[in-house]
């Protein structure tokens, strides 16, 4: 399987992420990009995604991304900053490894939101990713 | 109607909240307590609440915290760290605001998963919330 | 050697923490307080502590809250809120561990500022402290 | 006078920058650059820069290059990513504006230790900075 659809796979094998509707968009060498259409579901009272939204896929971002260097994964802690209501049909969040050592990652990840095809920068994130003692 | 009923409100307008079935249990003087029911929706691959979960979860009690002292609000950034897995009935996150002025207020919240009646701690964040200047 | 002189002693062996003029002044059971006089050489241009001071102070206090039950430990990451001016006469830093594992732990801290005997909370702080693999 | 000279002028106005010995080396159009040299008295016990002096650059640079898109600012939180030790003879903090509006500005910021004229990366830092609703 190549790696991007691995990616896939994983990402598959979380309801949580079903439920979003998330997509791996990309995935190596310590980048990631995942991306979600923006339905009614995802919305909060003025009509945007709600930053819950944002921040999940931001999240799953920085960890995708350091997972293309550190395999097993989880986060430890990320910040988010929220820069711009998230408005549009589609977030993309793109993420990459800043740094990589033998037990944990730094990223960092920007997100996006694609309304009528142009995108907006509405977030930006940083994170530590730490690599799984053992599979859980 | 009574403060509590008026945060549950403004909750259930927001869709997001709904899908994820986010409760405001209290709601005053700088307090804030959302919960939810941890369903197999809301879980990632190891059967954990995703940490998307959590810290939507976080990040909305920050904020209704801050509602509380300064009225129509929205999260400017927030910084969560992830302690433990959420594994569990039920997650309850506790925020309360540290500071508040003219513009902005300064939120703190932990998070517990609740197993078969106990708690334990598996997040903590911190956040800045703004006042908004006009409804949006 | 009792924990708190022990404390002081590590505290005194950093050259920088001397320059800025720290104390220890609480150190175990998952607790240290840090403070410092606001000399004006600490100052930033409108006659504050030094933002970089109040950072110190408290990057430092939640250090040495980890370390009280990690042994010797370094910061990996932390996040703090800037909340009212450092004005006075002397900063105390008061750190508590949320939680610690194997690897690391998660403090917290507020920073006071002491003036004419008022203490008021001008900045609060969270990070992840990681315990040394080994002696560096 | 030149932009350039005149942020140098506004560092060397903080006490606590002269303490450091910090320099702008680069202020404009959304960047700015701030360099220290690495003595004695900015080490901690390993004979690292102090954590503190890492982080007083990636806050200062942070704030420096917000400010040249907004005027007088002031930094609300910031989050910092400690990647490496901080070894050699000099820090170099770069910053840039992520995103800016009418009240605030998002800021990221990469410090690097050179040792023997090489690079590396050993921090990260993503931060707010609020325009100042008027001189203090």
């Amino acid at each position: 399987m190549d790696p991007l659809e691995e990616a896939q796979k994983v990402l598959a094998a979380q309801p949580f992420s079903v439920l979003l509707g998330a997509e791996v968009t990309e995935w190596g060498e310590g980048r990631a990009t995942l991306e979600l259409a923006i339905r009614d579901e995802l919305k909060q009272q003025y009509g945007f995604a709600h930053g819950g939204v944002v921040s999940y896929l931001a999240d799953n971002a920085l960890t995708y991304a350091a997972g293309t260097v550190m395999g097993h994964v989880l986060t430890v802690e990320m910040k988010i900053n929220y820069m711009r209501p998230a408005v549009g049909e589609r977030l993309i969040a793109r993420a990459e490894v800043l740094s990589s050592g033998r037990t944990q990652a730094v990223s960092q990840c920007r997100v996006y939101a694609v309304k009528e095809g142009v995108e907006k920068l509405c977030a930006a994130a940083q994170g530590t990713i730490a690599r799984m003692a053992r599979e859980v």
